[in-house]
């Protein structure tokens, strides 16, 4: 999707450590975007983009045993859509791939066309490139278990390789989307990954139910939601919190108990409000803090049997 | 889908003229039949098919130049569908390609869930095979047009071939299905083919609008249909007239007026309803004449610029 950041970039490193040539491919895909969404706001950085795999490219050339970046491909939208031009209404009118029902749950719940755009322009992608691995981020991870279950059922003959997601030091996800959000939302944003984390701890500890290990997550949100709403409009950043999930690695499905032989993914997603008051010399990131920026994180619980 | 018949075998001798070795495939796919439709009516063969491929590929060892069958692919559902169940509901749940809206139309209009089976399907196997052609008969035009689609819009490296409708003597259009037919039914559905032919001629004629190259198909189905309703119900065999229909090669939109750099499909479906009284040592088909058997049959109307 273009505006490249270190997430990315660790993406590359990894595909050139595994396979000889790495073909990187650069393209806003429009049917992944509802039609009220963000296409239209969403970074196109073609320019540093391609430094970022230049320089990423000569220090591949360096490195004893590692592949490098052979292509760049960024096709047109009439490369990708040679037929009808690109629809993103429901039900929509054009060729596509839709895996259901786990494109339709979390972030398909909010963005019902979504991953029906991501499926099909993988596939296609796929396709095109014929690749022995794709590489994807976890923090996409319903993106990861969608184009893991289209592979296995439409029979591609493509190893799907997932790797950790970037963060920044203070634990953010990288995301193209980070660049909206400037300071003051970042860091009451980092109740997402904290969030998490603290949920995380209490499956570590060896909780298994669903209440015992969302609880803190549930908690933290709602007292930082608190905090901010007590502040003035001009200090305070609002977010939403759309979901707070345990979900079963394959299906998606909400899980009461986590089952220590499958393990379970720990998601979640909110909604950064635009900044209702700007103060003057502030960093308020691109679009001056007009943009509300939503924000996806996850952690995977690892299947274990050890109690 | 099995229950072959010689119009598959020529789908097969023509393969094995353009290429060193043929894969067929013989799945009777759940995905394309609606949840009231007759996949259970289906006619399973697998015995026979065997046969008639094995007496094929022995004839084909002789031709000099001819590739031979080398594997007959007969995958079970679980293999088709590793994940979820085949699913033939609306919207339906699984993993499915859809094309749109060219699947809707003609056959698509009766039968909603037909073009997203076998679009899914057809993706699955070429996925599985890899196959440099793939061999459709004309006989469903509608599945032409859309698997070429589909082979367009997702960028599979595969040529679609279509071969002529293969017909019985009396102009029948050859189907799995017409072993339900029957003598009687047989002969008056040939009003199908004979509807095709007159509206073709009209258009060989000159003519081009849609008016006047329907019209004589049209009155040949009243004409014939006012004739059987007359009859008594152990000498008559009723039919209903789905469609007749004049559309355009690759949007399948239906055309008032033939676009001679473009051509058109004319084409027509219509379901023989079962027998309301038999004779004794009447040759009723398979299923004693209580099965309703739809038929189709099309004709392609070649683009041309001399008028």
């Amino acid at each position: 999707m273009g505006a490249l950041h270190e997430g990315h970039l660790s993406l590359v490193r990894q595909a050139a450590a595994e396979n000889s040539e790495v073909f990187v491919t650069i393209y806003v895909n429009p049917t992944q975007f509802g039609v009220n969404e963000d296409l239209d706001s969403y970074p196109k950085t073609w320019d540093s983009d391609l430094a970022m795999l230049m320089k990423l490219d000569s220090e591949l050339a360096e490195k004893p045993g590692h592949g490098r970046i052979t292509t760049v491909f960024a096709p047109t939208t009439k490369v990708m859509y040679p037929t009808l031009p690109p629809d993103s209404t429901i039900p929509g009118v054009g060729s596509f791939v839709i895996i259901s029902p786990i494109g339709q749950v979390l972030e398909g719940a909010s963005r019902p066309v979504f991953f029906r755009g991501v499926a099909t322009v993988c596939m296609k992608l796929f396709n095109i490139v014929a690749p022995d691995r794709v590489y994807f981020g976890q923090k996409d991870v319903q993106q990861t278990v969608v184009i893991k279950r289209m592979v296995k059922d439409f029979h591609l003959d493509i190893e799907v390789k997932v790797e950790p997601t970037a963060r920044d030091p203070d634990g953010l996800a990288m995301s193209s989307r980070n660049v909206y959000l400037g300071e003051r939302r970042r860091k009451v944003g980092l109740v997402l990954s904290q969030g998490l984390k603290a949920a995380e701890e209490q499956f570590t500890k060896g909780k298994r139910s669903r209440a015992d290990i969302l609880w803190v997550a549930n908690e933290l949100a709602m007292r930082i939601r608190d905090e901010q709403e007590e502040m003035k409009p001009n200090k305070r950043a609002l977010f939403d919190v759309d979901y707070i999930s345990l979900a079963d690695p394959d299906s998606l499905e909400e899980v009461e108990i986590v089952d220590e032989s499958r393990g379970a993914i720990l998601s979640a997603a909110i909604k950064m409000m635009p900044l209702e008051e700007v103060n003057e010399g502030e960093d308020c990131g691109l679009g001056d803090g007009k943009i509300a920026v939503r924000l996806i994180d996850n952690i995977i619980l690892q299947p274990t049997n050890a109690t």
